[in-house]
């Protein structure tokens, strides 16, 4: 299994924090030593940093900690490997073109059966089950909407029904986004919560860090964090129910 | 107008003493100050760093010297912006999926009426003249080879024909990779060599480095290394007859 990491902010925010929270748990507290990797979306545009060696031990992990990029969506991945080696093109988020924008996804579990699903021309690169999935996500909503969509809720409910499907394969925890929308479905496990002014203070579980928001933040920021379990021991985390999804943009849940 | 730099090796080598020759001329020795970027194939993964800064100023590219990670194939694309603003899903290189490989391209050069080559289900992300021709490029491929092919040479031999018809819509100089082969279109200016045993000394135009090959390499070793510019004064690059095109595999020349 892996966990995932996940952000959407409404400005351009500094993700280091949770990220201190959850490298850890990439070979140190967690079993996830088997890579990482993390995508920042700019705009249109998109940045990967991904390595198969443990993030705990990582020198690239080090760099975007020292050198910390904000971004409006986020989605990170640690891994521990079941199917598919430990190689560089196995290794999460996995990034595509849909519509003219960049979607990234990351999955935690396994399944089971996946190799009928068709992928159409989104063929996968590397050997995991994840991939392949997110080739067949790609696939049916290009099938679905030859011209590109114009309500987008509609089509986050049409990936949440696809999302359903794949629950029934085995375990489908899963970030998906397209630099404006978040979206997160649990299979078993996943947590979020949203900062908001008043901001507080805010411990990490995995990492003798605290940080105090307030001095970090403008009282119209807003930032919902996703995380396959909570990073922090003293806040409100919500855990999402099995079987379904929650959607945020620009830092507030909408769905 | 861009500076180009691409890499074959038949054994991951690490590209920084070339890389070390190109950077300067991103804003410092050259006018290429609109970003830059460069991927790494490390088997049937890639890597890509790039950045809408001058990357003569880039904390990423020194990340990335500090780091040096070695391949088998480079693309590196230093950006002096003529279409599309200084963002970063105009920064190149481009990397896009064909028959379950990465491929990425960089371009420099300009073209008029790119907008009428149809791109069917490539689309452009970003708002380049370049971007869009990759997605033509793909997109003849994919109609051209309905399934994975087996002949690469004649791909690339196609990939020529395309560049052709590109070159004939403005200035059109390319480097293309499947992460195997290597290939570099010239439309005005692209050189190469190739450096194999005896391996010599070699010092940098613009940047006051020196190597010895010898000290870094074995004697089966072949590394091709094809930039817009020669990147140094004592060894002999060849240039790339206008109109013409080289495929390197494995650091070789096959073509």
């Amino acid at each position: 299994m892996c966990e995932l990491l996940g952000m959407s902010a409404n400005v351009p925010t500094d993700i280091n924090f949770s990220l201190s929270g959850l490298i850890p748990r990439g070979g140190q507290t967690g079993p996830h030593k088997d890579g990482w990797g993390i995508t920042f979306y700019e705009g249109r545009g998109c940045r990967t940093f991904k390595d198969p060696k443990p993030c705990y031990q990582s020198p690239i992990v080090r760099f975007v900690q020292e050198y910390p990029i904000k971004s409006e969506a986020v989605i990170a991945h640690i891994r521990q490997a079941n199917r598919g080696e430990v190689l560089l093109e196995n290794t999460h988020p996995f990034t595509r073109e849909l519509w003219g924008r960049n979607w990234t996804y990351a999955h935690n579990g396994q399944l089971k059966g996946y190799k009928k699903l068709p992928v159409g021309h989104y063929r996968p690169i590397g050997a995991t089950d994840s991939e392949w999935v997110f080739c067949w996500i790609l696939n049916q909503l290009s099938e679905k909407y030859a011209k590109k969509p114009t309500n987008w809720l509609t089509v986050y409910r049409f990936i949440a029904k696809l999302a359903d499907q794949l629950n029934l394969m085995g375990v489908f925890n899963m970030l998906i986004s397209d630099g404006r929308y978040m979206m997160a479905y649990c299979s078993t496990n996943l947590h979020w919560l949203t900062r908001k002014a008043p901001f507080g203070k805010a411990r990490l579980l995995d990492n003798d860090i605290e940080i105090d928001f307030q001095q970090h933040t403008q009282t119209t920021d807003i930032v919902s964090v996703i995380a396959t379990q909570p990073l922090t021991g003293n806040e409100n985390w919500h855990r999402i129910q099995p079987g379904s999804f929650v959607l945020f943009h620009l830092g507030k849940r909408i769905l």
